[in-house]
């Protein structure tokens, strides 16, 4: 039994509810022309390579082959002139293509789509897709890391706070500081470059979710893509996001890392820190404050973070219990992806143009790196290594010295030598010595560390090694 | 001290690389009116209050008053026709409407931005386009209730296996089931009601960020726009996001809600379950396989948790941390929550259209209500009910029934009084009587039970309050 | 055909992979006792409203009944003191106090179970735990409130820079700053009652998912556990956790609130602001670097918002996609709701502490405001209100003035009149006077604007409304 | 000026307000070793591999070094037997070590910590904690892939309804779905593998952020600790917490696999399904329906996908926007990575338990497979073959023919030679046979298709990969 008559009833309602009705609802919320037009070139790309496979195989015969590729190279003109008609009703950027073919070729179209299904063809084209997002950001971040190790260079000498808490705790270089970032981001590309070799697999001729009866060369398609080879379960090939979620994965992690020069820029372009000063490209003013350079460019960077996480969410989330094969729940990956793909792409480029442009107020930091006792601990490791002390009690001893030097208002450096000894009978004038900051940073020349000689090392062995990937 | 030799040879590096150079990055990154221009009605709505408040202040003069009035109307027409030249060089809508406004009136558009700026008035906006969207997806989801309430009614006799586990456990009747949806709307709709409330004060007036020394009436311009008042502390007024937030931790819980009832319609419509059909137009076929009906929109309703909940994140970590007043960061509201209020409008259409259109197959499921012992539970009610055991004792004479029922192969309700007398003496023909489907579904008459007489009460009682607000 | 020959093969390597085999395995993953037990006054709570409705309504004898609440009552004291031996093997709290109740009260015990199932005792459990967590984290927010109110009363008039972007923009009182937070914190406190009212409503009487046929009263046991009534579906009942997620929505915006002022205590207690002076309960130092006064629980705090918005999206992701009623997924809502409580209510107490304790540095906050020219937006508005020019026309004087002075590298304030009229004629000596900070803060007399006089109404007001909450 | 007075008075509320006052609050947010006491064996691992290096450099004398040595190995045998006095008062793991070694040996445990700050010691010990966790975690995949790659052997032939949408597409064989389960478990585990080589350098000797002036030997603790080598830059040392990310990043995308085939084990278990049936220990009966076997463990494998993106979020939002070096922010890296790491031991361990017991329907699945016309893709690839038919007719002739036998209500295979030459007159009794689901099968021998001598392939390969790792 079922209510068909109540159904009519409820149609009616229902059909003067909402304009258009069921049909136009549905078409709205399955259609995905709208954004997955962006897979135009993978598409083609991936129908080429299956339309030479098919012929090499003797499915098809080579004049419907040529026929083929000819058609298919005019849609591509077609859509990269702006002259294609994206149609919502053909719902998906692979009906408007195949749809477009017959229109071009006639009946040989109705034959590409033998041993291939909608749902290995989706997946081929985005793996493309993301592929080659990959190798965009990677060719970014690679641009970013020139900029900090120009920077880095630059400033190998150049002295500032080192903070933890925010709070002004040992001396180090600004070159030694930037070069931190170059670490992140270069963990950041070899996240990338796991992600793409684990991507790089084909899931073309899985068809719909078996595979095929017919005799197809999948390591030729395969090849043919630039795939290392093809995937190893057709189930698997369909139903499988994970180069999507990895890839989001990663650009994640490098927002933060972006997130976190972002913020270091805003706080050092206030008026109170005013150790940097950005370009006016990435800043904006205002007609009535002249002097007020807001970072927004940064703000805007710290910001997408956020948006950047949440795409990473969505598709975990959308993924979460699927069963196997394809759920039309998958639909819903491209979105995410692209919009974490976007914006990264233009949060590295903002990124690495401010990196290239800042202007380093070289006094200020200076100034900044010598004042709250910074050079507390030189003077407790000179004890420890001078005078034999063990660590906990050379803490104490330079404990009372910055003690003494804030009731007098002064620096550690201030104090004389007398006063030092009326503490700690064994202080020499070598002791006095480690008190500034440029010895400070100097002395620290343990490996990874923020004498400027170690960062000139730490420049060039990065340099070579991006050099070396050039060639 | 600044390094701007070094920085001439960097931008000249920098200005190869990127295509457009620093500048064309930066309006990439920096310009919002591609999203924003969906601020258009209720940008203008704004100015047009903001204005007639200034002249009845005596800030502006009648005549630029009406000159203001009349050329804001001309460009809200331009814009709905259509005909309107967004710019990204005038970045975002509010300086793509003023700037329009003075090629329109000349310099009376100039006195328009007297005692406002442009932090208060993108609150503004962004609150009148949330509370629209939050009236429009309440409307959405009334129309929902009306759906469930409608076939809940029809089917208050209909008996299904209630499931925990996914597990038959109980009879219940469908009707019943789908007033559990019309609780869980009901409060998705209070949760906007209260986030609405909340949301509804004017930020207008609060100008920068510190307020004006104008003689402006923020009592006035809030009523214009249908706030409750204006905002009580400006700093607040300028960099509040919380009614963004709640409007999308609503949207949240809602989508949960939905991909419940989602998850149920994906394995109700399985050739295993067959308890419900969907009509054609939210289902897809297969032009090979007829009697494919894949519950599209059922799966992208589901998926769309993913994207919601992603969108939630992506505010709460954007404004995570921000110092007052305004930062840039919060440039980045917008878009996620366009994306949601988008995304809840479809999914709460199609689902409500596949609740109309639903064809219950009453057969199957009473069938499957029958089978699995699932009125074991009601024979041990009966025992505490007449013969007085505790429950746990009358818990174990039931399960002893179940097992002799199921090494028969036999249904409970198939056992002979002898038989069940074996187990337990005290079992009289009466409790033979409680092993019915229909009988137990009846007999659960307690407030908010399943019995049909609950859920036919349940249906009125919700009718009413909803008959009672359009009054 | 089954495949027990392999099965048998399998579980001999299965148990020789891990120790104690499947069934250690299965109680681990299972067993919710470790967590759950914090339930256990509610439980308590619960089980003797029901037990006195089950008298009153002539399911239990009074002399059970007796025996029952008086055995509950052992079980609380046992459990309060120590002395109560919980047990994995009973799984959860439901069935360690029942099992301690038996062997307390014998076959009474049995007796309680009666038309209750553990799916509805766990759902009433877990909203009067809510419910609690909800009420204890209001309390603590207004404690915050009051040290709020109490701060910004004192610094009505301390003038500091109003920042956009984390530039100064225009000057405002600290006062006024911390009055925004008042009204964030109003809000979280409004979202608190709102959810509290939609969460407080019984499922009590549920049972297992389809309600029962004994005559129980869940008006009753709603009255008695201080619930306004019984939930209306009792599908929804045992299925719903939308309290707990809109408890954590809550909580995450409110965590969001702390985390902006969090940073702000951060950036404002560095060497390079010192607007702020934490006190020393609340930061840690260094017996090395006396003078270095960590913000840790500002940190602390600030990081707080990432835990909460995790332990939200938990929750979330656990509920999509679940079937009605029970899934035993839903076991897992305990631990993330507990973590946001634990979380929110030690991160507000240290929020509120360090606001009480807080050093406010007046002068240095009053030298930063005047610096930057941020009274600029002063005399523009001064050129719009004196001379009648548009805004956008007085805006460019403005910004000549400013200008002018950062070339002469002196505040606006210091510019002579002749000097400024030879930018702008109209310009009198009632001109200069606007360009002080404490003039500008005090025209700032829009309602929610900071002017001193606007600060203390709103405190007035803010704190009758707290002190009206009491009586 | 500063405001004490008001502060006295404040004190004494607040000293009112919170039972301890701002000194218990500060301890309860502050102190970590309720969680961060899990270090230990890593803690005192890193002190000594410290001190070692310490002697080999002549920093530390070898009589200290030895009475270091041979007191962490006393601290350690104390935990490990449950006699530490872990106190809250001494915060952190590093501290009550450092506190119980001086009481133990004396002075010389000040030595210690020469060279070495608390930065680079927790930083240390989490990413050696964080290893074992991969490490764990990837001998648990192993476990499950032995499962899965035996199951699946052992099911090659056992066929089964390939689903898309959840709707019957096309059949495939039960190894042959286990084996995509094998690739995404396969692809996790190259996962770790990445991540575990990234976090595999050493951050010891980074010291508090600069590195130190002692002539330490990081290359040397590096190996001693099993690290790659030291890393690169000393703020980045004690700065990134990636691999923590990165790790639950992983465990994130391999809980959405567990998920998915945890949502198929629930429902394949249902009463509708019945493809398999759990054994005793992985399912939970009830006392009454002793036929009811609750997939508890599916469903909690199921939800804990939440918890681990939950987890995953929490730590991405904590390091959002943290400028350099150490915040203490980063003490909340902990708890989300102790959680997301004992969780999914817990469930792999689960699944693995549940794959090795499953019982499998062999019948009801192939009676599942043959209904719905899955072959008629099938027949459509045959028309392309045999009768050089377009995809795209051979689809129409196909859809024909199915719509013929719905209507008889037969399945395609009960077609007779003659109905379906009315249909298409090229069809021969060859055409017949590839309507058998075996058949079907059997045809799908595509590189990865389901075929069963390519699932018998895939399973040698995977098997053969597998063992070649051990040996």
């Amino acid at each position: 039994m079922t209510d068909t008559k109540t159904q009519a009833a409820a149609s009616a309602m229902w059909g003067g509810r909402f304009a258009g009705g069921p049909a136009a609802i549905m078409q709205r919320i399955n259609a995905s022309i709208d954004f997955d037009k962006r897979l135009y070139a993978q598409d083609i790309r991936g129908s080429k390579a299956h339309c030479r496979m098919l012929v090499r195989a003797g499915i098809l015969t080579a004049e419907d082959g040529e026929a083929i590729l000819g058609g298919l190279d005019k849609v591509l003109a077609e859509i990269e002139a702006g002259d294609f008609p994206f149609s919502a009703e053909l719902e998906d950027i692979h009906m408007n293509v195949e749809s477009r073919l017959a229109a071009l070729i006639g009946e040989a179209a109705g034959r590409l789509h033998t041993a291939r299904s909608r749902n290995d063809q989706v997946a081929t084209d985005f793996r493309l897709w993301v592929r080659d997002a990959m190798d965009g950001m990677d060719a970014a971040l690679k641009g970013l890391l020139d900029a900090l190790l120009s920077r880095a260079e630059q400033h190998a000498d150049t002295v500032m706070p080192g903070f933890t808490h925010l709070q002004a705790a040992q001396p180090v270089t600004f070159g030694h500081h930037l070069m931190a970032y170059v670490e992140m981001i270069s963990r950041d590309r070899g996240r990338l470059t796991d992600a793409r070799r684990r991507l790089n697999e084909s899931p073309l001729g899985s068809a719909a979710l078996a595979g095929t009866s017919f005799p197809i060369d999948r390591h030729f398609t395969a090849a043919e893509l630039g795939f290392a080879g093809p995937m190893r379960n057709s189930l698997d090939g369909v139903s499988d996001r994970d180069f999507a979620l990895e890839f989001m994965a990663a650009c994640s992690i490098c927002a933060v890392h972006l997130s976190r020069l972002a913020e270091e820029l805003v706080i050092w372009t206030s008026a109170q820190f005013r150790f940097v000063k950005l370009s006016d490209a990435f800043t904006t003013g205002s007609s009535i404050m002249p002097q007020k350079r807001n970072p927004d460019a940064a703000e805007l960077i710290r910001a997408k973070t956020g948006r950047v996480i949440g795409d990473l969410n969505a598709l975990l989330i959308v993924m979460k219990g699927l069963p196997l094969a394809y759920s039309k729940d998958m639909q819903d990956d491209k979105e995410p992806v692209f919009e974490a793909a976007d914006t990264m792409e233009l949060a590295i480029a903002a990124m690495t143009g401010m990196v290239w442009d800042l202007e380093v107020n070289v006094a200020v930091m200076r100034g900044a790196a010598g004042a709250g006792f910074t050079t507390a601990t030189d003077i407790a490791d000179w004890c420890v290594r001078a005078l034999k002390m063990p660590f906990r009690r050379a803490h104490h001893v330079a404990g009372s010295l910055v003690k003494l030097a804030e009731d007098k208002g002064v620096g550690l450096e201030d104090l004389s030598l007398d006063e030092m000894r009326a503490i700690e009978p064994g202080i020499t004038d070598e002791a006095q010595r480690v008190l500034s900051v440029e010895f400070s940073v100097a002395s620290r020349t343990s490996f990874g560390g923020t004498a400027p000689q170690r960062v000139r090392e730490a420049v060039a062995a990065a340099r070579a090694a991006l050099d070396a990937e050039a060639s």
